[in-house]
């Protein structure tokens, strides 16, 4: 069951951080052991010097789907690479008919073998439902995202209530497991505190925190001790650019995961 | 352009058809040509079969992805087989925050050449603008899709529109070029009628005839002379399952050519 991995490697790891690995080609710092695959052994390095510290990787497909076979292939590699009891999100932000869903929840939870996804909402609940049929692992379902563009449309009220309030209702009302959760971004902490009126013991996915701007300490305070996991991605991927980038990156993820406390 | 190669094509074809070929590895039929990748092959049939009455090739890419590294090397191949006249659509709905859709539409329109991209709105304009930086790729923006859950939150009102017209109306505000379209389900021809007001001269790309349903007349008259691509999978891909199968989807793909007009 995904809820009790998730409260066992919190406890062990004393941590509700997640370290994004999305590697970005133009950015990698030389990495000190050297391999054929360098999107690999940049992901190792930061593995290896951050594991202890963290509850949770998160892989974004897109950097791995941009750098084509090379990139699926340091994706399959990192997911192998991850010691068993981490939580690995497949942040692939999937949303696709019926079918379509079907193929890609197969891929990411049998062909892969990922602890968790996030799924977009937008196609309604055909679209989400294929991953709520796997009752192991979790759905994690964008609500109010971190970014800017989040306001266009997620915020458009409907009878009194915003699009992600509809959202979080109405997919809360698709599985009566314990699998689903909800992406809520750092970006937005009043928002998210109203939210766990609706989602009191649902973990929420919260990005946003580092490069985008969230506030650590707000955020944590927002959500008081309903279980988070929390994603800074290239405040500790970029930490350092030099020879040292692991150690950088160590360094960054003990302090945000002090921060996230 | 994208816009006067749709024409040239769908001109050369007589045909506003488009083929999706989203090959599910369980429905394959024996393909006659032997190749060590089987999906290739299926699509090699039915290219084989059905590009005179084609105007474009959808590749939805959560078959491929379900597949693995045979399921990406088939696209590649797939990709490179279909002749260069023909508009090939990347069914990838893909929605991110920004620096991540940046890096999908490089990976889509650079390290792939694709004529067009599906986007899901959700996240607003920062996940849907790094695509629309591409002036001669086309981006079909998810408005009103074919699938039942379409209903769940596309039609939730918010000063009396729905929520799939506030992202048409908004999205045509991202950019001034001719390389936005929208997907509009053929499940919903009074609402793609009504739609035609807010965009009468874009390309929509219409999913929904054949298997789930959509009627290809209503359709066809609910949009009029507006630029249109008509997209039918299961209907042709699976028209037949024995050794025919391909000249099967030939004569599918025949049939809702004239049925599309």
């Amino acid at each position: 069951m995904f809820r009790e991995k998730l409260t066992r490697i919190q406890a062990t790891n004393s941590s509700r951080l997640c370290v994004g690995l999305d590697p970005d080609p133009t950015r990698l710092p030389k990495p000190s052991v050297s391999d054929d695959n360098q999107i690999f052994a940049f992901n190792k390095a930061i593995i290896d010097a951050t594991h202890d510290l963290v509850c949770s990787y998160k892989l974004n497909f897109a950097f791995y789907e941009q750098c084509g076979i090379q990139g699926l292939e340091a994706l399959r590699r990192t997911l192998e690479y991850i010691p068993d009891e981490i939580v690995v999100i497949a942040d692939a932000k999937r949303g696709d008919i019926g079918n379509t869903a079907a193929a890609y929840a197969r891929s990411i939870f049998e062909s892969s073998d990922f602890d968790a996804v996030t799924v977009n909402p937008y196609m309604g609940r055909d679209s989400v439902r294929p991953f709520l049929e796997y009752a192991n692992k979790m759905t994690f379902v964008l609500a109010l995202t971190s970014n800017p563009g989040s306001s266009d449309f997620q915020r458009l009220k409907s009878d009194d209530l915003p699009l992600y309030v509809h959202v979080v209702r109405k997919s809360l009302s698709w599985t009566q497991k314990d699998n689903i959760g909800f992406v809520v971004g750092a970006t937005h902490p009043m928002e998210l505190e109203a939210l766990r009126n609706e989602a009191a013991d649902v973990p929420f996915l919260i990005p946003g925190i580092g490069s985008q701007g969230g506030d650590a300490q707000a955020t944590m305070a927002a959500n008081g001790s309903a279980p988070a996991i929390v994603n800074v991605s290239r405040g500790v991927l970029y930490a350092g650019v030099g020879p040292d980038f692991a150690s950088d990156a160590r360094a960054a993820a003990l302090r945000y995961r002090q921060q996230i406390g």
